[in-house]
């Protein structure tokens, strides 16, 4: 299979590269990082990536940023940040992948644990997190050609520590679970999943 | 209580406006209609709109839009309607009236029944009704001064016949349990929640 991991240098992206390079073509993406360049928060820079890669079996995203900080002083601005990047970023790979992608292809987006557990400061990439589980299920019923399209939904992981203040009594999660949630979404058959590993 | 009802010429909005208005002070307001006028996709009305208003008790959202098509056809500037008027719009009203809010106030924000029930060319809404959602339980666990916030997140209702048909074999919902669920987010002690009608 021809795999696409956008975001393939970061603490996710590496790891699901490792997944799957063994047995597939994996092209590696980031915005500077990567075998080829893209900025998700640029329908510009998806539909160039597209066009110079052309048809592909699976994409796999494992990016997006969003703003963190307390509801008290949150502006529109700052929420823009999570909107325009972790989620319209994720939408657009889809919107615009949907016409490159091979039949029986898969999309597999990340959202994160906070779209349920909300910790403090998270307001942003709560919303965002929710808005992408709700839109690979809306999306799994009207998609053409057998293409499926699920999420991955980590807890805070291992191999991020910088996190792990944020999220008190959490046990962070092992890089061979987060890695075998998106086995399970590209090499298994369900659709319109959220795939939480926690 | 002062309540402040955004969208209350709509389908909902009058329903809920006789729900308040005989025991309490009812704010009525849109973007045409109403007592005082604020689009909730203009950041620069919403703040102009409170300044006006002032302090109040409670702000009752029943009002934004979304973009109702295909995934096939749809783009980012259609999938950005949901987002910047129903989504951000109400967002908005929060980020910015928390600064106007009394203590023990409550905000009272609407989603629908498609955060998890998906429907055909219902994408961007389910997007942004789940968004929504989760937006309401993490700042739940923020807002200071004992402020609460809620949604409620209705499936269809008996007073929209236009929508029937994008719901097959669901029982549209009386426009009695949604009024319900309003008073019970606003005069009951709740915070975080989804009042679901269906
Ligand atoms: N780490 C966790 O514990 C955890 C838990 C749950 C969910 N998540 C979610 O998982 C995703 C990845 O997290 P991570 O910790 O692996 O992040 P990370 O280490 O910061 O990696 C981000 C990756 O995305 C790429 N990237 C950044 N901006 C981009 C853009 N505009 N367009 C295209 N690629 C871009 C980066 O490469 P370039 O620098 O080359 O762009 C990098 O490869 C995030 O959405 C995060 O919220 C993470
Ligand atoms: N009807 C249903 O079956 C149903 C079910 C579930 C959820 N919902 C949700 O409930 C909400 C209200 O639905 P509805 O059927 O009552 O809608 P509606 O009848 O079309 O009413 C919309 C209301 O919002 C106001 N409005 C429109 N654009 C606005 C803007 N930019 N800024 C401020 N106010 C604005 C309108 O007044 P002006 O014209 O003066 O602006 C009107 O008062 C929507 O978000 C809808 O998705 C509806």
């Amino acid at each position: 299979m021809k795999i696409i991991v956008i975001g393939a240098s970061g603490t996710l992206g590496k790891k699901v590269v490792e997944a799957f390079e063994k047995d597939h073509e994996v092209i590696k993406a980031g915005s500077k990082s990567g075998d080829f360049h893209v900025d998700i928060s640029s329908t510009n820079s998806i539909h160039d990536f597209f066009r110079h890669i052309g048809t592909f079996d699976a994409l796999i995203s494992t990016t997006g940023n969003g703003h963190f900080g307390p509801i008290a002083k949150m502006t529109d601005k700052d929420f823009r940040v999570g909107i325009d990047s972790k989620l319209l970023g994720q939408v657009n790979l889809v919107l615009i992948g949907q016409h490159y992608i091979s039949e029986g292809g898969s999309f597999t987006l990340t959202s994160g644990i906070i779209c349920d557990e909300p910790i403090l400061n998270g307001l942003n990439l709560s919303t965002v997190n929710a808005g992408i589980n709700a839109f690979v299920a809306a999306a799994a019923i009207e998609l053409h050609n057998g293409v499926r399209i699920n999420a991955v939904c980590p807890s805070v992981v291992e191999d991020s520590p910088a996190y792990f203040p944020s999220f008190p009594g959490y046990i962070p999660v092992s890089m061979e679970r987060v890695k075998a949630a998106y086995v399970q979404s590209v090499l298994g058959a369900r659709t319109g999943q959220v795939f939480k590993v926690y």
